[in-house]
């Protein structure tokens, strides 16, 4: 399933303004993020964008445009999340110790540790400044600015929890939940909250984009687990099965870990367990996953929050152009295959 | 030198504001930064509080207090920068690998840096969440918290320059006065004008503490520097020639590396060149800063910031009370012994 044309549209737009808050930034720690964000190569020539989907500054123009007609107004707070979204990436990379990212080597392994830290924190706080070119009203401006903090917050919260993770077997599908409701679905969520509040006054429209954010990012991070897993590797830029060779503890491991009688449980804490994971182990865990259906349950589950997205778009009020475009993007988040 | 007693005037309500801050946060996340205030032990413990002089939050009060005649307003001010001077240091331990602070195991030594990285960057959203807090026109606090974000975003600036500074024999005096600019006097030039801007509408005040903040913030540094290589173990907590032993490029060292002709560049590069940092060069580099007279010399230099924004304290329309709290933390700051 090809990426729906919503994510082109406002590309263009997204980058200036990304463009605009990066402006004048001399010092050559504003490289390491022009780096990140796909705009220049580690020595500093201008390259191909090849940064991500966007996913997030699209959906936050995409809920001012439904509720007022217009996107521009929404542009500052677009790339606000982008900028959260990316400084949360550069620092994820440092703390699982990934070296690639998007088939390129990541900040800290080109820059190191240290001054990875300082991008990523530096990135944040420059999401906050893209936030205070919005032009409304003080007081929008004020509520706009603490929904990014708190949504930030939530979102280290989430960090937090899924690298408390790492050493424990005894974690739940309802604690994965948890986790994922805060390091992935909060930033989604605030993404479309933000533009439903630059678009109106209407609490009722806001708390509903809310709500659609929250089931589509559930459904969003669910599906990438599974394409951490099965994905193909030539779409996801990811080996097979990378995620059980970095033992992480995403929902199909999560589902074997709960189900103590079905011997997946003793096979994963065996094979995680031990140093690196071989090509064995990796074939072990798949086969047994497989062999419970734990592929097609994990779908399900992503499906069900994404059925929720789109029954929360279908009550609110909006023009059928508009409710189209999210259904393709609750569609396309729950089915796709990078 | 004692510490001034200003110090303790505000500090139980700066601490009831950060607790107030931290209040029905749950999650073992929030535990980091109460262990790294001081409050709880690595167990969860109360304990005595250890933590610094709360220069910063006092700065802010004393300049609310000195416009205005109340410092109450500021309260959340204080709090907010606290929170980032912490946070940096949290950030900072990590990058330098430092395992103690104030006696005590870093939060990173206790907690493993991928969470460190969490807490400090959770403490900066909270300082501006703490901001939030503040119940003034919604225009004032738009201006404070582009302030906080601005002087936040310098600070880190200055980390990327001192830790760029570690693989470099080139610095001059000049570029480590540009980078203490940043790394120091940015947040203490910020805490100063946010106390003024709450307190008044006068440009010229708010201006004038500015740069107060400024001047103390290099003498603040300067000093820090001093201490970090002839300050007595049993006050400042590090062992005696401590930034030396950590191969920092501080002030006394950026002095003999500018200085090619009196052998102190050739030796400094000798010892600083090689793996670890032996006793022969400790005493070796000691003694060859020592008979050039550079630690004299840096102190008058501190002196001399501590003169310019003494100046600074001269020319403001204030109370006399008000110029002597400022005069008292201005002489402690250029004079202190830990």
């Amino acid at each position: 399933m090809n990426a729906p044309s919503v994510f082109g549209r406002y590309r263009p737009e997204i980058d200036r303004e990304l463009a605009a808050v990066l402006a004048e930034r001399q010092l050559s720690l504003y490289d390491m993020m022009r780096y990140h964000l796909g705009w220049i190569d580690d020595k500093g020539n201008p390259r191909q964008n090849h940064s991500g989907k966007a996913l997030r500054p699209t959906l936050c123009l995409l809920a001012c445009q439904a509720v007022s007609g217009e996107y521009e107004k929404a542009l500052p707070a677009a790339a606000a999340v982008e900028l959260v979204h990316n400084y949360s990436l550069i620092h994820d990379d440092i703390q699982d110790d990934d070296r690639e990212r998007r088939h390129s080597p990541t900040v800290w392994s080109v820059w190191g540790k240290p001054q990875a830290i300082n991008a990523g924190t530096a990135m944040r706080i420059l999401a906050s400044l893209a936030l205070s070119r919005l032009k409304v009203a003080p007081q929008k401006q004020q509520l706009s600015q603490s929904l990014l903090d708190i949504s930030t917050l939530i979102l280290i919260e989430g960090q937090y929890l899924d690298i408390s993770f790492e050493n424990r077997f005894d974690i739940t599908v309802d604690d994965y939940l948890d986790m994922i409701d805060r390091k992935t679905a909060a930033l989604i969520s605030c993404s479309l909250e933000l533009g439903a509040l630059l678009g109106t006054d209407d609490k009722g429209m806001i708390v509903g984009f809310r709500d659609i954010g929250r089931n589509l990012g559930l459904a969003f991070q669910i599906k990438d687990d599974l394409l951490g897993i099965w994905g193909d590797e030539k779409k996801t830029g990811k080996p097979l099965a990378s995620d059980i060779r970095r033992k992480k503890k995403t929902l199909p491991v999560i589902y074997g870990l709960e189900n103590p009688d079905n011997g997946l449980k003793h096979a994963l804490m065996k094979i995680y367990g031990n140093g690196t994971v071989g090509e064995d182990g990796i074939r072990t865990i798949l086969s047994l996953l497989e062999s419970h259906d734990v592929p097609l349950k994990a779908q399900k589950m992503a499906e069900q929050y994404c059925n929720k997205a789109t029954e929360g778009i279908e009550r609110l009020a909006l023009s059928p152009k508009a409710k189209q475009d999210l259904y393709e993007i609750a569609l396309f988040l729950a089915e796709r295959s990078f």
